[in-house]
């Protein structure tokens, strides 16, 4: 068997979501139905760097597999992406060794989450960033964003429905900038809590607006209570930009 | 009756093109919808400076339309945009004399390509730009771009079932630019004929591609026949970008 490495891009506008559920086209379902027909009507299951929630999109999505296959690995970018749906595209491949998986050998991962502020929501941004009309300090959101750089307890910062016991996490970098009317916010991490791109974002958005001061984000961040950090923002400005593996 | 000039951005992705038809959505329809609404059940027709087909955007299409309703005027597009669909939003509405007239007043247009040229099919850029994936000499586009800039009949640059007997144009200005991985042609004349950019557009790839020489594009405009110009490239990556009136 080959253990098959790539990257993959998909516009989630369309999708539940990326993992298989009974209900709702995912990515992971579109990815497995191609493999099946290039193995026969054999299953052969993708494994992931994680899920994406439904609207979330990837710019450098990780998954492998394994295949019996003997295909010469730069092939298999053409062949998936001449049976997947135009919203998926797989961008690169490689042979990796056994002893990876493309979830838990990751080391990191950035997310980025797009903003943009024109007077009234754009026709061909409605899918693809947030809409935020209305001024955003972003000197403020920067200095908020000083206390959520390090390793501390993201407790406040996580959906409620978070199963994982230990909420510790280390953010490196967020870094926001503005091109014209778009904003960007980069995070990098070693791992993210289920929602925390989004409640980090929610929150900085807050302290943009003037709703919070930035110091306040650090109360919140040792508060541990999701009720205090701002709202959850929305699926369509989330991009999962790239993962990292190794050093 | 107070005429209202309005500019309208949208994306054509899902729309069977502007003009109203029996079958398919249209930005017309959807335009006249809300107006209806707002009219208590009256029917206002919306006047635009001319259709685009389906799958062709706009960033500054111009509609007018004659109304009773004394609405100040700056508030047009917030009463349209809580109405409309996603993807369709007014940017601009401001009082028009009687004489004014979205298609007959038109002194110009302004249309613009994108072409992107990765090796694969972008999730983000399918219903946005043109796949490209091998490389196009931009310096042959520009110069067979020359011989089009100008006043001449372009036959062999429009759809033969183009019912309109005049077929001559003068086109103003064609500037072709490269930004990262896409490639933006710019056209602006007095006018265009149906399909005309998408087919000079076409004809111009091919000069990029080295299937045609520059100078033969000169031979094509004075042969006066649709089947020696290239092919009409596909909707998605056209915009309507803006409407001129007056000089």
């Amino acid at each position: 068997m080959n253990r098959i490495k790539c990257i993959v891009s998909y516009d989630g506008a369309l999708f539940s979501g990326y993992q298989i559920q009974p209900n709702g086209r995912t990515v992971q379902e579109e990815l497995e139905k191609v493999l099946k027909k290039m193995h026969k009507g054999h299953d052969v299951k993708v494994v992931a760097s994680g899920r994406t929630d439904a609207g979330v999109h990837a710019v450098g999505q990780v998954i492998h597999f394994d295949t019996p296959l003997m295909l010469p690995v730069e092939r298999w970018p053409v062949a998936f992406n001449s049976q997947l749906p135009g919203d998926i595209t797989v961008l690169t491949a490689e042979m990796a060794s056994e002893s990876f998986h493309a979830r838990f050998s990751t080391t990191g991962k950035e997310y980025r989450y797009k903003i943009y502020q024109e007077p009234y929501r754009s026709p061909f941004k409605r899918f693809y960033a947030h809409h935020c009309p209305f001024d955003l300090d972003l000197e403020w959101m920067r200095e908020a964003s000083h206390y959520l750089i390090g390793t501390h307890d993201f407790t406040s910062f996580c959906s409620a429905k978070t199963e994982v016991q230990d909420k510790v996490r280390e953010v490196k970098e967020i870094v926001i900038q503005q091109v014209d009317h778009e904003i960007e916010l980069k995070f990098v991490g070693n791992g993210f809590l289920y929602n925390m791109v989004r409640i980090m974002t929610g929150t900085l958005i807050d302290v943009g607006m003037g709703k919070l001061a930035p110091y306040e984000v650090k109360k919140i961040l040792e508060a541990q209570d999701r009720g205090q950090a701002g709202k959850t923002a929305p699926a369509e400005g989330l991009y999962l930009w790239q993962v990292f593996y190794g050093n």
